[in-house]
């Protein structure tokens, strides 16, 4: 038997009002329904009803983990600054990385990431190839100072983590565990309710260089993604671009006077031609401070991203660098450049011979600038960051773009830990090998704020079965008299009997409050005891995410108690025997979640 | 049907030898069976074994805590330093508190304990006398920066701790969940198997009025306890102390030369006289540096923590301000002191009328040193550490004394920090009070090493049934051929099915090697499959705790399974069954130690 929730012992403040810094719908919803609170900027406190919720996200990642024989273990959160400087993160990783002091005065950090103390807690111990492959997890706090925390859940700095790492001897190992790995995220994503893609993606500061992304996509997502019906899709930061640039009419270099023309947009209305007949400069440096100039679409952003994979060390110049490099701030353009400034564009722009561009003069442009002739490219590179429409690189047809919440990712590191940590293993002729290394990182928390993103309505969350605080909420209309609440009592306590998660509202509140509650709340399944159903032998039902509405007789319900007893499936059985042909399809979907 | 381990992926180094730092048998044997490894100073990585370990300890707390309604909750381990400064913990906790500034200079800390954050959490929103009591508990990781972290998990700086807390609208309510915790702390160390004792304690840096200890009894604690067979018992910091000083013969005031004379046992031996016949002098001073002269019985030892009571900012004095003040070192006595030296002395010397005593002078004493007439104390008051023999408090008996390892500390806070941050109800009058409070820890992680240090021998570890990694080692005796190994692969699959956890150790290494890291590992129950027992169609079963073996035929164990099946209990039944007569009296300790 479950132990039946009760709302007036539960500690559950919901608020009417949406709080002020709540911008997007989960983090307004998480807080209004009483699931979590803010401690402080960016720390968060999770509510019983939360805390239950996080614990479900948290068992089928653990299930799905022990599924593919990852061995759960827990490391320290704090970590000594020594294993970061052997990898050589210390200084690489940035202010992000939450830093400080013991009382001796050596350097500690808390753990954003643990690829340090996983190979640190290996090496010398795993000792042979036949130890491998090895994959260990754990689920724990994880700290990230963000600039601007935001979005609850979404961005802030303590948040949940299940971070897993592999150790092999052969890349044909890795790719079977990174493939394991990717089904793993695919099931969780699926048990969690989440509609998600997974996607071509950067591997920032963990490293290595096969990476995928798992998103769960929502319109309050921070990532852009850019997929195809073939099946490709890609986080807009590495997604391969293919724009088309048009040829605009002119052949011949003329420099033209474009008074008050600022932007590509009114320069294209000026020249009377389409935004992809112009072409777009910015301004940049690499390691040594040499000037680069760098061309895209006009139609088209630079991608900074991309542009760093070129140029090593690239940043873009600032306002004063440019004064000082001679540079004219928004006319900069490839023909008659100073000397010493590298040309590098996007491949795109190779297919139009003829460019619209600045004229490194305030106020006037040059349209005609012919490629070879007027100006040489140093460098073509994939510079764009994709755009809907664009050309899909696998299959050829146009991409489309939405928004994702970025939940998940898998990385083959390669040797990059391993190697600079010295952590080897012995091989088959008794030599000495670094590991070859793969990660793995689920965002617990951050999962919590996509499912209600993707499963809530005006009037609260709809949290699916697998991860709902509790799977029923039964509701007497009246409290305190001797039929209604009797009945109440019963059906609660004959649900909690067959192990399902009833939540009881015994508050002595009005119906339109409790109804609205249970909405926000976010309950799969109410069950509505009132006087005049206890009268007519029947109870009322009503599916969270539908909003369907049915009755069902005494009788009906206890031959669904019987039969969930009988099958020992209690909660999908019920559901399936208390709905009535009206709820089917409702009904189907709730036990497909329950699973 | 639960996962059958196997050794031969399980990731579990065991060590031959001690390591060098593990002084103590819990940290020893923890490392040397592969359950956990140190990543930094006191900064400890769980392995998967000991994860387990961990997990269950922590789910037993977990029901104990929903038992008696407390609701769980998680709060972020980063604390933001405004909430300390309102409890006024900022500036009074020392340097134990993990401080750090985040990227924007504003302070935080890592908790140690949550009291300002729970605080914080209910303030404006628990606003009725109506929705009290209320109890929240969280289970995480916890961080102490200890000036010299030690003995493995008992003293490192990042432990996981149950910390609960509990609100309240009157004393008598606060005094209800205190009990009702209390019960439940002593369910939890019956149910982790150990050996505990509630004593009287100090409330330390946490507050209030009202508490108690729990503690594991073992020689490797930390804490000195002192109990009575009538029930009492107390931490040495607070407990009540009635020693019996014995009446030195001279009745005149003597000042006699005792050369070479430093210690208390010389002064004895010099008299020829019992350590409780002298009296033994500090000196301390108050928090205006006024100078105060202690004295306790020879043969007891001043209680610092006792002095502070007494005494305002009590301290001791340096050898440096004992110069300035002009008093000798090692020879302070009662009588002639310099002028403004007061003098504090513990209430049982009232009992002898004659002191021997410094005589304030390097080699000499004084004897016959008489209360009133050559010297008047100024405070009578309990000053010194109990020991063993002297008087229980409550019925008079001698007192014995032994040594704990601290598990858990409940408190009564009161309204320390309700008032300090404004946290209000409103009572029944609809008038603003402030909570009254309670805390409730318990040291999830410093529980496994207890149960170690009570539940361990010479071969390793013997892991009660309730936190055991898995209940049973399956140990086939061959690997690889068709006759041990397949009986092997049936016996662990069959109890699996049942719910019972099995490790199979399905390694091929020698027999002995298995045996020991079987009892080094602590499985309660080893199941040893081997040619010649199969052969005569049986079984060898080895309960850990006791040593005892036994044989079993495959029709006995045949029988034991289908009387688990029936009964649904799973391996208590079995074990039941599985017993032959001699193993009774073990298999009970272990079924006892299953529920």
């Amino acid at each position: 038997m479950t132990q039946i929730m009760r709302m007036s012992a539960l500690y559950a403040p919901t608020l009417k009002e949406v709080p002020n810094d709540a911008d997007i719908v989960s983090h307004q919803l998480l807080l209004r329904a009483g699931m979590m609170r803010k401690s402080a900027t960016g720390l968060y406190s999770f509510l019983p009803l939360g805390w239950r919720v996080i614990k479900k996200i948290e068992n089928i990642v653990r299930q799905e983990m022990d599924a593919i024989d990852a061995q759960e273990i827990m490391m320290p959160e704090l970590q000594p600054s020594e294993l970061w400087h052997e990898s050589g993160r210390w200084d690489d990783y940035g202010p992000e990385l939450m830093r400080m002091e013991d009382r001796h005065g050596h350097g500690l950090c808390l753990g954003p990431t643990h690829e340090e103390l996983i190979t640190d807690l290996v090496r010398n111990e795993l000792k042979s190839y036949k130890q491998l492959p090895l994959t260990l997890y754990q689920i724990q706090s994880k700290f990230r100072d963000e600039i601007r925390p935001r979005f609850g859940l979404m961005r802030s700095r303590e948040f949940i983590m299940k971070d897993a790492y592999s150790f092999h001897a052969s890349q044909e190992s890795l790719q079977q565990t990174y493939d394991d790995m990717s089904d793993a995220y695919a099931r969780i994503c699926e048990r969690l309710g989440l509609d998600f893609r997974p996607v071509q993606a950067d591997s920032g500061q963990i490293g290595g260089s096969v990476t995928c992304e798992y998103h769960a996509l929502a319109d309050a997502g921070e990532a852009e993604l850019a997929s195809c019906t073939c099946g490709w899709a890609a986080n807009s930061e590495v997604a391969a671009c293919l724009p088309h640039p048009t040829e605009y009419a002119e052949t011949e270099l003329k420099k033209i006077e474009t008074p008050g023309v600022h932007t590509i947009a009114e320069l294209a209305a000026f020249l009377n031609c389409p935004e992809s007949s112009t072409v777009k400069a910015m301004v940049g440096k690499d390691a040594e401070g040499n000037p680069i100039a760098l061309f895209v679409p006009g139609d088209h952003e630079l991608n900074e991203l991309k542009a760093e994979r070129v140029i090593d060390g690239f940043a873009l110049m600032s306002d004063e660098e440019l004064e000082a490099a001679g540079l004219p701030k928004g006319s900069i353009g490839c023909v008659g450049l100073p000397a010493g400034v590298r040309i590098v564009a996007d491949s795109s722009l190779q297919g139009i011979a003829h460019w619209v561009v600045g004229a490194n003069e305030d106020g006037f442009h040059y349209v005609g600038a012919e490629q070879g002739r007027d100006f040489t490219v140093d460098v073509w590179a994939d510079l764009c960051t994709v755009r809907e429409g664009d050309t899909c690189p696998e299959c050829g047809k146009p991409v489309s773009m939405c928004r994702g919440i970025e939940v998940g990712q898998v990385f083959q590191l390669g040797t990059k830990y391993s190697q600079n940590m010295g952590a080897t293993y012995l091989d088959e002729n008794g030599k000495e090998q670094p590991f070859i290394m793969g990660c793995y990182g689920v965002g617990v928390s951050r999962c919590m704020a996509a499912i209600v993103e993707q499963h809530s309505d005006e009037y609260g969350i709809a949290w699916p079965a697998s991860v709902a605080p509790a799977h029923v909420c039964v509701l007497p209309l009246v409290v305190g008299d001797d039929v209604v609440q009797p009945v109440a009592e019963r059906v609660a306590r004959e649900l909690a009997e067959l192990g399902v998660e009833v939540v009881l509202d015994d508050r002595k509140e009005r119906p339109g409050v409790k109804f609205a509650e249970a909405d926000l709340m976010g309950w799969p399944l109410q069950i509505v005891v009132g006087k005049r159903g206890v009268a007519n032998q029947e109870l009322e039902l009503k599916v969270r995410s539908t909003g369907e509405k049915s009755t069902i007789s005494f009788d009906e319900y206890a031959e669904a108690l019987a039969f969930a007893k009988r099958a020992s499936k209690p909660i999908a059985s019920f559901l399936e025997q208390a709905a009535n042909v009206r709820m089917e399809a409702a009904v189907t979907t709730v036990r497909s979640r329950t699973k």
